[in-house]
């Protein structure tokens, strides 16, 4: 996909979610629509927001009809006001009614999740701080609420467990502190991975330089004592904040010049973009 | 599983998502915890909700080594406040941190969504009206979704497209018409089935009585045409609002004698409920 | 499909049935068959009955090589004879032959099932009394079971445990009684689904009455008792038959005014239509 | 499994045959029985037949609940008639009665077909003449349909296409004549490997005498060709007959001096033998 | 496909292989490479061998996109020397980039083996044997690693335990014996399928032709014990020789009259092929 | 699992490799062996190496039957010779020898990798190299490739495609330059991944070291040309080499002062192990 996202992987996705609304078959369609019937129909918009997802619903329709005309009206990333059309459709009425629901919903998320991700954005432009995701995203669907964030304007923090080390307060208190945890994840891991380390406390932000460690997480700190650590660090690594910022602090975290600043809340609690598909008459 | 849900479909849920996060290996925890180091854990709460998931994330741990013992101290569906616990668990350290994140990715959303369902339904207590969900959940979740909203006191409506006949207005338009669509959906139906007509004006509700229509579902019309289509009904066969329902205004649609009120943000638009494990010393 | 079939089901259900027949590979073809040979074949009936299936016999030679040239000479459902043509093919000779049987296994089997249906529909001609299917169906196998007795003129029953709700004797037994049981599964159920409640004498029909069934199902009654049931039952819900009943008695059944008379046979007894792949000389 | 079937291969045809049925949930137990209820049940004949498939039964009734009791009180291949009692099992009473329809359709479908075989194999009692199945089974249970027939003391013939060289009239066509597709056939084939020839007439019996088959399948023969065939071969190959031998000319068939008798209508025309759970009072 | 290979079967393995390399994306094109970029490109031998597995790396490169122009410029089994060019391809140069090291990688394990096999066919040319491959290929593999075989020269033993008897060393000690091992296997064997059975000693070989085994198979024999045992059968049944025999000894083995020679080498320690993928500048 | 693989991961490997090799059911023991015999064997070493993949067969043998007991007598990693025994079983007899050969593949090939990496860590000893792999594994195995080298002393390069960044040739040709290249995929990576760039002459590794990659590949360069390289680049990045490097040339490299030298052959050419399992008298 020219998203970048994995193509198998995204249609494992879609089949599954189709798989689930199906399930034995669609009464409504079966029962009401003749098997023949063909329609045109549009996807529109009822909020404010940041489009994302029309690959994805461009390939639900598909799955259930490739025969199905689906034109994007405008790229992923885009900013809609109620009443927008952001795709036309045509072909088989059972099918487009069929895949309705699941199309909506991938893309309802997504731009959801692109639309608050833009808020953050916006609240930090000018500094120098990358607003960043982290792994809480929904069961299933990593990649999608990842590339939403990146359709928001947003970084990805890693994927997942397998490709980045981010040594946290539960891993320290089971290894034995920030010198000895980073020295032992620093031997196992190949050359091609970075090591970030949370800490809690000044002290601990002097310890984690000395370790070695690429970057440095301060959690749940207060404002002033991400200034003081930022100031501490001085460049010397990276500097990562996250934990208790919102809308309205997270500009001036990130005008104490840490590097990221990441927010759970992007994908884990982003309201669903409003879009509705209606069948459009001759 | 006690939960009424299928057992099968949940593990493979559950081993989605920790393929998913896991993918070629956990770096950090292998990298820095020992591979026979023990830990104490509980999973504490952050934020003010309903919990809901505990038995998925006791499958999430389990997944990972079916040795942890993992201790619920509560059932769904308590009322939680910052610092409860409602978890303990022990066992492989590696194994807890690695599951950690997808166990509390499920929990989290549950728990977000019961906590939400729980809202509405109190909105409407002392009335007829039953809260329920639609099918706008997160795809691939459905089930654990739906679960969520009933561990929340509230009502599921039909699962997916296989167990119920809904006729929305895109059917309408391509049926011709409420008599016909409902007779051709009763025609094809089994008949451990109900059909519901989806109306937008006072003359389509008494075109979908004479249909023989199960349930009407009033979409997004004003609360005075709500009280109006509901007394036109009068009981003649059951009434559905959904649509532009929010919880400032359910109080008032129940209090029009209708018997459910279909609310999409459940599913779509819940924030996640705050947790955290945290590794106890001993 | 325009069968109303779930494509990807259906997909699955060939490709692991293709598998099944194929393995590590077809020898005989792989030995005997030039890998560039072409070839023209037909698909010849050999007994009497109703042709059911070949959209999916169509997927399975589609499955082995897209290419294939697969036209069908008559819809599903048409009545055939011994030399009837039901579809002629052409293409890949390794293709054609190493899908031969799969294909054929299919269809034998569903048209089996719509043959029998048909002649259970023919008896019951005139009467107000809809022949329907049960779950007795061969495990892996239920859409297509299913679609065959559509297909032979009969209607479904529930698709499975997902879609309706039919308390049986041995819920009875576990749950109490009538009344209790129908309580409790209305209270749990969603708004879209009907509930059916098995009873085997006269004393459960009203019982079942009162307890507000949607549905009553007679358990291997006598005519007799079927008769008086009907009676009894005199339009209040609907009245559904199973259990001993065959082509030389559902007539009988059918006259005491029954909607509904269930044929576990339809699915589980039905012998195989006879027919044959040949190929044809130029 | 002590019964020679692949493990796995068994997990899986169980585990989608209670995905089919389960779907979304048994709506009619989780909503009518309580979730800890437990009760003692048993499976019970309604039919005369030969027993088949009771480690299948067993293993769907583990799928569902690892901890229920399953007691066979005989094993595959016994004799059985109606009132006689198979298997006794307690446990979760829900997952009892959503196991109970899967459960039941593997065994009376698996002992139909070795009931039918055991009619055929006491046909031919006393000759030389073995009943052997064909791929003529239900697509994706071909390993219990064949397993089912060894049950009923037929003897199976190939399991599919990759385990056994079966040159047919079709193949015939397309490869030019039987010298030169027995000999293009035994060059790609493994030296583990058979190679049977399909023949109509006794010049080609001799000419595949020459081609060097290992067996000769003679098909859709008169009782008199059948006889001359035989007398022909005089033991230089083996012979098998298949094609319109039915219980009433099978002995015929046998008494010609052949080695097999395949006979499609074991695995594509049993009819189910009825059995019955019943859950038990205490 | 042309080559005898189960379609779908080798399209599993190759949607694995990409996943297992691909997983959450590929990092470096998506980063550094244009969505829309284009390139041409071609797959170039660096040493001495056979080629094998061009259709394989064909389906690699369409897997990731169809609309990659893939055009071989030779067959498998083609001997090719540094320098030659074994394909050319265009299209998308992020598609074309992230394939490439699978694609390779199956091209140059397939071709390896294709030149070790190539290698002892030469070693054995002019006598009777033939060198088959066994069952020590690299687990999920086994389909590839055996069409190699069959590309450079080789042929093919049995392809799993499904589809050949071969009772070895272990077996006879656990069933006691030769002449009672193979009797047991001969009854429950089916009428297509051989039997093999391994012997260590000249008195064993006797045995085995009085055993009634389609072929012997002498295990680690010295060549002078060899060469009895192929004067000891006689032509009675065929001998196969496995164990100790390479590529300065197989010529020797081979002329003591022997059929067939398995050699595991040829699937367990062949080295790759060198080859390599270059883009080409306009 | 204690290796730190991902268990589920593994589960799926060790499923599909028996799949393979068992299909439809293991002819020979099920022909000749009681269902009900029970066996003890050991597993033997035949060769000189280093033991890699004792967890993974254990597994295997576990997957036929939990109730096999499998007793390693060593642990990954340990240099045996031949007479040694690496593991006792006991059990089904059946089920061991079913498993017998996918269990040794296994053990074979990962043996053979863990050996061959001893050879080259051996070779670089006392300087600052480390021995790293590629992503030359084979299609499907590349956890257990790769954990081979871990176990025989070497390090690990980037699992896939999905968690490093190394810019080659290739993509070097498609983006124009090194520092475009770097600055492009910098731009798009998340914080916890770094990025190599190969280059190839001397000149470039300034312009990679200006582009801020964080490692420099130097790739099939002579020994001069990597000594000057490594000179140059004189600790402002890491450096590793590539191309052309065997057991006979590894130290000299090594002594260049490189920090990492990466070897296909370590998982795409090593040989086999050799070893047995031999039933065990009593």
């Amino acid at each position: 996909m020219a998203t970048g996202l994995p193509k198998d992987a995204v249609r494992d996705i879609v089949a599954r979610a189709l798989a689930e609304d199906i399930g034995s078959g669609d009464l409504t369609t079966i029962g009401a629509i003749d098997a023949d019937a063909q329609c045109r129909a549009r996807i529109e918009v009822r909020g404010e927001g940041v489009i994302a997802g029309l690959p994805v619903a461009r390939q639900v329709f598909l799955a259930l009809d490739p025969r199905i005309e689906f034109g994007e009206l405008m790229g992923d990333g885009e900013r809609v006001s109620p009443g927008a059309v952001v795709a036309q459709l045509s072909g088989s009425t059972r099918a487009v009614l069929t895949a309705e629901r699941t199309a909506l919903n991938f893309l309802q998320r997504m731009s959801g999740i692109a639309t608050l991700t833009a808020d953050y954005v916006a609240a930090v432009q000018g500094t120098q701080t990358r607003i960043v995701d982290t792994r809480k995203t929904a069961p299933g669907l990593r990649l999608l609420d990842k590339y939403a964030v990146r359709v928001g304007g947003g970084w990805n923090h890693r994927m997942g467990l397998f490709d980045g080390i981010l040594i946290k307060d539960n891993h320290l208190r089971a290894a034995g502190g920030v010198g000895e945890a980073v020295a032992r994840a620093r031997d196992a891991a190949h050359h091609l991975v970075n090591i970030e380390v949370e800490v809690q406390t000044l002290d601990e932000v002097e310890e984690a330089i000395e370790s070695g460690a690429d970057i440095i997480l301060l959690d749940n700190m207060t404002l002033g004592d991400v200034r003081d650590a930022a100031g501490l660090v001085a460049g010397r690594c990276e500097v990562e904040v996250s934990g208790g910022v919102d809308l309205s602090t997270v500009r001036g975290v990130a005008e104490c010049g840490v590097d990221y600043i990441s927010v759970g809340a992007l994908t884990h609690s982003a309201s669903a973009l409003d879009l509705a598909l209606e069948i459009v008459d001759d």
